[in-house]
């Protein structure tokens, strides 16, 4: 079936990317997530469940999808079943109707598109993997999709600095095989890596697994080319690590979550692959423990720490039921897992074996396994990785991703089980402690707003008094939009409107998301 | 002697701050420098030299200076005697004719100031440090001097996480010692660092000797706190690694040298102090040698390296005849400076030793000195810090900051030695390789249009047709702000003025600088 009765050529590379927009963890393939995820439910309409009401943009007409087959022919998706993947969240908790996806390979296409919307006042949604879990990459109503999943070429690669410029649609696993392949490595990495877009990365500012060791995308990237809301195409796209020539505008597009344009390409400084590799995953008894070992690890192993996670054994136990992933340390009320990357293996474990002795002889530890080759350091990597997707499996998730000073992580984790008591079947801790950042879920059978009342304002209100932050490394997209005064000024979203204004006058750019309206 | 005829209070501080204009190189403290600046003649004005024109902002009267004077008693400076190095640059090539300087201590009379500045369209300059290499930290004219000297308090620091809180106007070394207590140290390092402002390296986006371990300021400063050209204080101050909640706003002031507003705080990630520094020189045949080294090096110290600099013979023969340091290596074309930081000195040794045996070995150096006391590092590092003080001891200096792909580094400096001929006194190449970045200077008896014809728009035609950077860590300041277009399209340019327009409406900040006006 189509909406506007055009034929549609449907390329094996479609299919492969729309197979991708469920996220593989690693390099484990999750059929079985794929399968479950295929034959759920639809969620309700975004519009219905969260009582928001149509801007008055234009809509899609048939001349409209006409104009689109001349300039991209043949990757204008009009199909509703192919379009369905596209207008559903992977989380399954948001549901747009757009009627047209649009599949540009060039920057030349995005422009000659988005020039067409803002004349035409029809809003668009930029979509990569579609792994947001805040609702940001699928439409609200009817806004036009524009995927970035044929942008997926690499443009450039420089081995001695190691600066890799690419398309905004390579995904983001894919790059790190290409530069692996050169002896170099991608400066973020992240659960949902075998489906997101690296475009999409940088358009959420994702934080992931190695920004203890190589820092955020704010410093990373090098530079970008974007697409702006009028058609026209800022290049800002250079490759090196210093340029300080006026105000750096590619840090506007990093984090505003498709708001302000389309990014279309991009350079990222890429560091040296590690020769050494090695991962712990140590049990302890308390969160007390907990901390203990991720400031002895951060002392003991110094530059070779790249990576301080923790989950608590209510992720462990769901990593388990859901995904039968086997815990090599049953019995313990926290988990940590370290990892150390390194130029000398011989060293990073004479350096690895001195903190686990100290950590076990301060009694820290109460137990732990060491990984050195690929496979078990994988398996290890999977119970930390893969708690998101088997949180799916549980039920309706509620997500949180807080930011707060590191010693008060777990004690909100625990005000919540208490304060939900049974009408949550699962309240689960874990993240990233070497950032300070707490992924706090909570399952239940279905969407509640009883327990939706329990949850919000209170996360917020509890996460605000803390200093900490209501969206991490997530993002606000549709779901968190509103909340963005529990962590930032008045005065600060008011300049964020204005910029807005500037850039997009018309706001046809992913509405309804990231910046409040004005009041 | 006082423009105003009032009484100014002078305290011991302000004389201490008013000596640390000039920068001294680490703990070396530069007296004939001192000196030598303070005999040296007046540089002729910069509205003459340059014959720019003043902008129609109001002029200071003696109303405004007692309102001045009411906001913060003691804290306004009028006498000419002391504003006069206040009002020229460290390099002395600019000056401006400032009759006021204000020394706030809070936020709050920040917010004053600026807020009457604004309505009665009275022209601004923050100033820090004023090491600014050009002239961003200097009136043109006669625009009110707003100085951080008296704002140099520590705020906070966290020593799980390493966050530290301070106002803008601690010294940057200073802030580095009181880490050092802590175990802790600054993610960035420069020359200028007994004399410049924290507050002043975020306007600038200072990068300087340890970007290559640590990144640049984009990622380690977690917040700031700025007051807006209106009086407002925009309050972005949080200590969170992750917080992605809008738009980055603090991106906005960090490199837009005080033309957006003045940042009175910050907050910023710090790494722990290293318990191994080791710091090799070596000397090179020729430069494609010089960049075997830098690749060998990466490669063989990995985590640890923490600084790869060169510098030319022409450098090294500065430094000795101005500053009388003595060049362990003498007859060497050119050299390479390592600095490797670890967390156990015998394993860091162990790759050091690797490293320099396979760099002999290869031929890439002829003859190397390694120090691992904390003295011999410092007389090393001052042959490579010190540079741009000897190159103020030859003369009038020409100074281009440039970055490029690294193996284009040296030639344009060769390209410049033959095109000049006997008309420069000198020309040195140095920087930090691994940052792709040259500092290219010229020195002659005196500033001469003939010698300024000979070398622009050639330096930046040249930069540009290879992809470089205009300015790669100095900022455009004064100096190169209309350069901006050999590193920025018209596109970008225009962009950034929207934002200058929508952030300073009446252009009161640091005005003629950074960004052109609109054409």
């Amino acid at each position: 079936m189509s909406y506007f009765g055009l034929k549609v050529v449907t390329s094996r590379k479609f299919w492969d990317a729309a197979k991708m927009v469920y996220p593989r963890c690693g390099q484990i393939a999750s059929l079985l997530s794929y399968r479950f995820m295929s034959q759920a439910k639809e969620p309700p309409l975004t519009a219905e469940r969260y009582q928001v009401s149509r801007l008055p943009y234009s809509e899609v007409s048939v001349d409209d999808v006409q104009y689109f087959q001349k300039i991209i022919p043949g990757r204008v998706v009009t199909e509703e079943g192919e379009l369905k993947v596209h207008n559903i969240d992977w989380l399954r908790t948001v549901r747009g109707h757009s009627k047209v996806l649009l599949k540009p390979q060039t920057t030349e296409e995005v422009s000659q598109i988005l020039k067409y919307c803002n004349e035409r006042g029809l809003a668009v949604t930029p979509q990569g993997g579609n792994t947001s879990l805040v609702g940001g990459s699928v439409p609200v109503f009817d806004e036009i999709l524009i995927s970035t999943a044929l942008m997926d070429q690499v443009i450039s690669f420089d081995d001695v600095s190691g600066a890799l410029v690419c398309q905004a649609g390579c995904v983001l696993e894919s790059l790190n095989q290409y530069l692996g392949e050169r002896s170099y490595t991608m400066p973020l990495d992240l659960g949902a890596k075998g489906s997101c877009h690296i475009g999409g990365n940088l358009a959420t500012n994702a934080g992931g697994l190695r920004l203890l060791r190589y820092g955020s995308l704010r410093g990373t990237v090098l530079g970008l080319e974007a697409v702006l809301p009028d058609g026209s195409i800022l290049n800002c796209l250079n490759s090196l690590r210093k340029d300080n020539t006026g105000y750096d505008l590619k840090q506007l597009f990093i984090g505003s979550e498709g708001t302000l344009g389309i990014i279309t390409a991009l350079s990222i400084i890429c560091p040296r692959k590690p020769s050494a590799v090695n991962v712990a995953l140590l049990g302890c008894e308390d969160f007390s423990r907990v901390l203990q070992v991720f400031t002895l690890c951060r002392d003991q192993l110094g530059e070779i720490l790249s990576a301080c996670e923790f989950m608590d054994s209510e992720s462990m136990r769901i990593v388990q039921k859901h995904l039968k992933l086997i815990n090599p340390l049953p019995d313990n009320a926290f988990y940590v897992l370290v990892e150390t990357s390194g130029s000398c293996g011989k060293h990073d474990e004479e350096k690895l074996d001195i903190f686990l002795e100290k950590a076990m002889d301060s009694g820290f530890v109460t137990s732990g396994t060491v990984a050195t080759d690929q496979g078990k350091i994988m398996s290890l990597w999977a119970l930390r990785e893969r708690i998101t997707e088997a949180l799916a499996h549980d039920g309706y998730v509620y997500k949180y991703d807080l930011s707060m000073p590191v010693e008060k992580l777990y004690a909100l984790v625990e005000e919540i089980r208490t304060r939900l008591g049974s009408s949550a079947q699962c309240v689960v801790g874990y993240g990233h402690l070497g950032d300070g950042n707490l992924h706090l879920n909570i399952t239940a059978k279905s969407h509640s707003d009883a327990l939706m009342s329990a949850l919000e304002p209170f996360v917020y209100e509890w996460t605000s008094k803390h200093s900490g932050s209501i969206s991490a490394e997530h993002g606000l997209g549709f779901k968190k939009r509103d909340h963005i005064y529990y962590s930032k000024s008045r005065g600060a979203v008011h300049i964020m409107q204005q910029i807005k204004r500037m850039l997009d006058p018309k706001g046809i750019m992913n509405p309804y998301k990231t910046i409040p309206p004005t009041d």
